[in-house]
Formats: structure tokens, sequence, C-alpha cells
């Protein structure tokens, strides 16, 4: 079904797509390639950002000569519906397109298969699933949402080697190096929503914020100008926060809380009363609350305290954690608070999927099983 | 001076060598190659056990052809000795050789050079320094007792990705995979002695041995049935050790305490009375008295205390840590006992060199700085 010409055409709408990943949400990252009939590259596109063209429709638009009989190498199924953006599957079928080479379905179970059987009930040729790995790790957070109601979380730590967050005396900056905050500005760059917790806020008093002087050289944010700041998400069951903290120093923020918190009421700060679970905030139900709000991604910068309450949950995807070349020794802050297991078959398990060196820290990613 | 053509044969001597990383303590690894005039490799030979032939003296033995007129390429200084093998660089002046490439000069400082002005006083041209790198990477643990007359130390340990060894009821079996404690016999198979404390031998009652048959199957002992087991150390400042332990099922052991065991003594156990430091084992002078018994790569198993005072006092030069793709929580036991420091510049900080997948487990290398 699939010939090594599709594969590299694929390949390159693969490459696209990632040059919407700091801007698209909450729509997913695609991309496009349109090639002649006899095999030139007529036009590219990717979608950059949430009522803008899909990456069909800016392919179309950016191609010079006539589309008619040429094949469409999308990384996501063409919508079938009016959105933001009239449908792209009318488009394409408008146009005179042959055949349309398709990654992946549209993850949404409602409308998954809508898009592809208009196109084929315009006589044109759909395939789909060449490389459909790599296209759903385009959009992990936006499937996730679409298929469980959940978004993807993301939990960041750095430690020592041994595993140790500060010392004794609290004493923590700076464990990593400035290549690891970079690595995490473009993480946090790449994130809809950055959660933390009160007791965080209030000790280090962070902005939480993405610092475009701060990211790699190499990374293409797709702005000009202004970069997309994520929404940060401040848990504080205990009202503790007050409104002259500097993460409130834009509106982009929300405080979720069991009782609202008059102060910040009064500086017309966000809140969301979340459910009670066992006399804390339910966890649970504010990633459903996120991921109704369209978040797709959340990277979740958090103490032991909290790190340990999501982890238990058993609510976190992925684990990037940050370990520099020291080593501080048993009386340090250990870095995630879990129960006291008994057995070393009830410790949560990961499967690493990368280690490289951040500078002189290592980084490793790690999915929980 | 040295030409690619050079480079490639020192190269191959390179390789040789390190046939012998199993068997050559407490002699150096070495490897040597002989050209001819005309380019072709004549023989090649390796030092293999002390007591047996030199590497040249192995090459020489076993060129078909002549090798007056040849270029001799050796990562090491031929000897000027008697040792327990006669002198190599007279060996190489009998037999006519034209040129002598060496990469590294002998680290003794008392003996350095001597084997180079032999050869160079009987007429040969002697060229040193190609590779240089490379061959002293091949024998730090010897150059480190010829230089400072103390072993190198390289400390293993194992822990959950959160850095600790066992959970709060001490069970700790198994953190790291099959494949880690595989990696940990081919590292112990290539170490002259293991030091362990007696709280580990207690706890555990573990062998401490190499067992050929959980070596990874790529390893090549250069061995013939018999594997070379290195000399278990267990530092015992209380005297808490018995005889009936697994360690002393053979007499491979040597205990060091501060004053003697009876009950080993009866049992022909070997100890050692080292001095004492603060009312503790003197670390320093117990690896000095290992180098004086000519133990070259010393492999540190020990626990989180026994490992924080050789850190502490300097001692250690790499640092091997296994990290299992686990979160076993706070209430953990910690990797290594340390001072509780104040400030992060107290911190012994590391130098990665290496990080990579061993089965599922993480494994890092470092040096201290």
């Amino acid at each position: 079904m699939f010939s090594a010409i599709d594969a590299k055409h694929m390949a390159r709408a693969i490459e696209l797509a990632k040059r919407g990943i700091f801007t698209t949400s909450p729509n997913p990252n695609v991309g496009c390639v349109i090639v002649s009939a006899n095999g030139d590259v007529l036009s590219e596109g990717f979608h950059q950002k949430a009522g803008e063209a899909h990456a069909e429709a800016a392919a179309l638009a950016s191609s010079a000569e006539s589309v008619a009989g040429a094949t469409v190498y999308v990384t996501l199924e063409p919508c079938s519906h009016y959105g933001r953006t009239p449908p792209c599957s009318d488009a394409l079928i408008n146009t005179g397109i042959k055949r349309v080479v398709v990654a992946m379905q549209d993850p949404n179970p409602k409308v998954a298969g809508r898009g592809l059987k208009k196109l084929r009930d315009a006589g044109i040729q759909v395939d789909v699933g060449l490389m459909e790995a790599a296209a759903k790790e385009l959009n992990t957070g936006f499937i996730k949402r679409q298929l469980q109601g959940m978004p993807k979380v993301t939990l960041k730590m750095a430690a020592s080697l041994d595993g140790k967050t500060a010392l004794s005396n609290t004493q923590s900056k700076w464990i990593t190096g400035a290549a690891a905050r970079r690595d995490v500005q473009r993480h946090r760059a790449m994130s809809c929503a950055i959660i933390s917790g009160s007791g965080t806020v209030l000790a280090d008093d962070p902005s939480l914020n993405v610092r475009p002087e701060e990211l790699p050289e190499h990374v293409n944010t797709g702005c000009t100008g202004e970069i997309r700041q994520p929404l940060r998400v401040i848990l504080d069951g205990r009202n503790q926060l007050h409104s002259k903290l500097k993460v409130f120093a834009d509106n982009n923020v929300l405080v979720i809380n069991l009782s609202p918190n008059v102060e910040l009421s009064e500086a017309d700060i966000k809140q969301w009363q979340a459910p009670v679970q066992n006399g804390k905030i339910d966890l649970r139900a504010v990633l459903a609350h996120l991921a109704q709000m369209q978040l797709n991604d959340i990277w979740l910068e958090a103490g032991s305290r909290l790190a340990g309450a999501f982890i238990a949950a058993e609510l976190v995807d992925s684990f990037i954690l940050y370990l520099a070349p020291k080593l501080m020794g048993h009386s340090g802050f250990s870095l995630v608070e879990l129960p006291a297991f008994e057995k070393m078959e009830q410790v949560p398990e990961l499967h690493i999927t990368e280690t490289k060196m951040v500078g002189d820290d290592i980084k490793i990613v790690a999915h929980f099983r």
C-alpha cells in the first residue's frame, strides 16, 4: 500500500507538523505535503495556531500550480466538520486531489473515519496508517484528551545523583546547571499548562512562565515576538496564597482550592473549587477540569509531596528527571514522598525511554508503567 | 613523527592489550604489533599473565619470519630490567628491529625512559607518545599505583531513580535487574580486589566472588577454565565477623580490623590490623597497604556508611551507579551517608563520563572532581 516515496513525503509532513509544537494548542500538530502526479512537491503546510488554517488548507493555499491529480500526505485525518475553519475534506475534494495518504485517523472515536469516508465517497483513493506511531508521538496529549478526557501529565524533577533536592538546611540553588534550566524552559514552552503547588510558590516565589531569552537557541517557537505562555495552575488546598506573589503578575493563572480565597477574589485572580478527596484536592478531578478547558499537555513542577501524590494516584504519564553530578548525602531532602511500601512489588515502576547529557547533568525521560 | 599507518598499528596494539584486562594484574595491560619494512604485519602479542611473556616477547616469539628491519608498535615502554622475565629492550635489540613506536613511557618515574634510552643507544629509532591517552586508559589503576603508591578505587552502588537502596523495612532484593548484576560481575572480574564492610557481609552473607557463569557472554576472560578471583577485603573495625560466613569459603580473603579477631585467627583467616583514625579504620592506610600488596584496581561494594566514609576522605576515583526505573519514596534508605553540608559548594562533585542502559537500568559512570 505504501512505497518508499510515500514514506519520504510522510516523514517530511511529520517534520512540518513539529513546527507547531509551541503554538497549536488546543489543536493538534499536523503537517501536510502535496505531491504532483509526476512526483514534484507542489507545496507544504502545517497547522500553526488554533483559528488559523489547518495543515491541508495551508498547503493548498501555498501551491503555485493546480493540485488536480496530486497526492496529499497528511499526518492526521482531514476534518469533516465546520469548526473555526471550513472542513479540510471538502477543500481537498474541490481541488481534484486524486489520492490522500493519512498517518492516523482522528483519535476522537465520535468523528474518526468521517473525513476519510467523505474523501472516499468523492472517489479519492485514501490510504491510512503510514508512520502512524510517529504521528501519534506528535500529539500524545491531544490524543489522550480526546480518548480519555484527561490531559497528558509530565512530571519534572531535579536532584543530585543520590536523589536529593536540597540540603538539610533547605538550601537548593542551583542543583542542576544552566543547560538543564534552558531545557526546562523548552518543555514549559511546549506545554499548555504548568501545575505547581502553593508550597513551592510560597517558598521560591517563582514566576513559572516561559522566558524566551532562556530558551535554547535552536528552538523555533513559530512565533514572531510574543511567545505563548502556558496557563499557571496553582494548587492551594489550604488557601495559603496571597495576591502579591510573582506568579500573579499577569492574569494567566488559575488557583485551584477547596473554598474561595477572598483575598485572591478581590484581586480578580481566577479560582476553581475542586472536589475534596480525603480532605485534600481531588487531583483526578483537577486534571479532568483542565481537559475540559482543552488543555492537552500538563507540565508538573511540584515539590516532593505534591509530586508523590500525583504518582501515588497514578496520574503521571511521563517523568523527566535531571540529575546533577553531585552527592548531597542522606541528610538532604528526598526526591518524592510516597507511601512506606512493604514489598518491592508495590513500588511504582517506570520504563526509561531516553538518557542523555544536558550540559553537565543527566536528563532521564521515563514513562510510568 | 607519526603517520596514519602508525596510528592503525598502534590502535591494533591497544586492542590486543585489552585481551589481558582480566588476567595481567599486578602487571599492566600491554599490546604489541610487529610490522615488516614493506608494511606486512609479521606478528602480534599481548601480555596475558604475570610471570608469562611480556607483549613484545610474545610478539617476537610468534613471528614466523625474521623481524630484522621491522617496526615494533607497543603500548608501553619496553622494560629494561630483569624481573620475572628478561628485559624486552634487550630482546628487541638482539633481533635487529629498526624502529620502535611507543604509546607511553613507563609510569614509574624511577625507571621511565631507561628502556627507551637502551633502544636508542643501540641505534634503534624510537618514537614516543602515539595514542598516549588511550594507552593510559588501559592501565589507570597500575599507573596510579606506580605514581602515588595508591590503587584506583571504583565505588559501585545501585539504587532506585530517587536514590534509595532499600525500603524502610530494609527490603532491597532486587532493585536492579539481571543485566546490571552481570555487568557488576564483569567489573569484579577486572578488579584486583573487592572491598566491602562487615555490615554488608553480615546482612547479606554474600560470597563476593566472580561467578563465571554470570559474566556477560561477550566477555573473553582470557582464561581457560578457572577465572582469576579478586581478593576479598572486608573492613571490620569492631570485630563483628565470624568464620562461618560464605565469604570465608576459600582463603582468598583479607580481613582488616583494629585488633586481632581470635575466632578468625583460629580459622586461619588472614587479618591485617590497620592504623586507627578517629576511632575507626584509617581508610587511606588500608588503600596504601593494598597498593603495597601490588593491587591496582579496587572495586568498592559498600553500604551507605562505608561508601560515604571513602567519599568524604576523597579516596574514590570512579563512581559506577546503577539506577533502576523505580521510585521507592522518601522513607527508603538513602544511597550515601555524608556530613550534613551547609552550603551547596561543599557537596562532592563529579564529572559524568558515560550513561547507558544496561537492561532496564541506567548505568552512570562518573569521576570525582
